[in-house]
């Protein structure tokens, strides 16, 4: 993530955009990239893991799509000030804590509904 | 990413939750997860970099809906069997020779449009 | 759509929010409303036409999730001065060209690949 | 409302393409269509009431996707056997109860923050 965050910094400085790339202009980018995965998986009912009877193409263009939402994401928290590698682990054990695998062994209710 | 990779699939295994987290499953929960994002720049107009006047909740709240973000971006490219942290160095790339430094500085346009 | 326009206009003018809802705001908030629809479908699999099974309650919730994209989405293309009534007359008769119906007939491949 | 779900239906009819409109699959093809409307605004920075600065081909584009977000969420609340119009006239008589002009006057907190 640090290599992305660093990369992406790279590139956008390069190209003179960090003039564009405010936080909700970069939240919106992301929305137009999740609406792109989104049009991959519109027409085919559910997708089994692995995604059985996709094409090369379909493969190569789902991995550039969740590149870019990764890529904005990045950027989008570096732009808040938000350290994402440490929120992403605080939030994980927050989860853990939240959904105790002994109580919530197979179900899939929200938390407040235990 | 690798490590957040491992440890959702720990949190999911224990948990039993392989069943619910097919593809389509998790690109809605990452839908979701990106709605509570926007929820929370939705009434502010534009924010600055490092997000002046936000209280601490605040940033705690972003904190916990972009790692959201990232946990279920991770999950899903897993059950697509993408290698993301892979593709998003040959999309960096890619973006790099569509976007040349020396012709798009400065300018937002779309690469279709040089 | 003109009566929702109109009752949007009268609710938020009583309030005094005009001053909240510009164009990009209100996007944001459909955003969030869409992520809320999300949500309620996130861990169920595939919903057939109807959506037999779900309760009573996550009916009401979804019409009240699809109401709240609506009324942001007729509010939004005011505060853009679009005239939705009219534009979706527009864009369905030119669906109707761009896929004609005897060429798509159960076909979903998107109209660049006819 | 009523035009629009009447119209999409014969549309997809003619087409044999109500196979492919189970309800998730029309929720992702509105995620994909606010993503479209989210990239015709990310790169601009706030936008005032009545968009200034626009060009005509950006507004003819703003008017297409805001239709085919339109003609998603029509045909989803169908799919989903919710009546859409009187779910919106519901929705806006809680919204007069859950935020009452006198308290809320030009504040714009949560309801829950009341």
């Amino acid at each position: 993530i640090e290599d992305i965050r660093r990369m992406q910094a790279e590139f956008t400085d390069e190209r003179d955009w960090n003039q564009f790339h405010q936080p909700r202009n970069l939240l919106l980018a992301m929305v137009g990239e999740v609406g792109e995965v989104a049009e991959l998986f519109q027409w085919r009912g559910d997708a089994a893991e692995g995604l059985p009877g996709w094409s090369e193409t379909d493969r190569e263009n789902l991995a550039h799509e969740l590149s870019d939402v990764l890529i904005y994401l990045v950027e989008l928290a570096e732009k808040c000030h938000v350290d994402l590698p440490q929120a992403v682990l605080r939030k994980m054990a927050l989860n853990r804590r939240k959904y105790p695998a002994s109580k919530v062994h197979g179900s899939a209710k929200k938390y407040t509904e235990y």
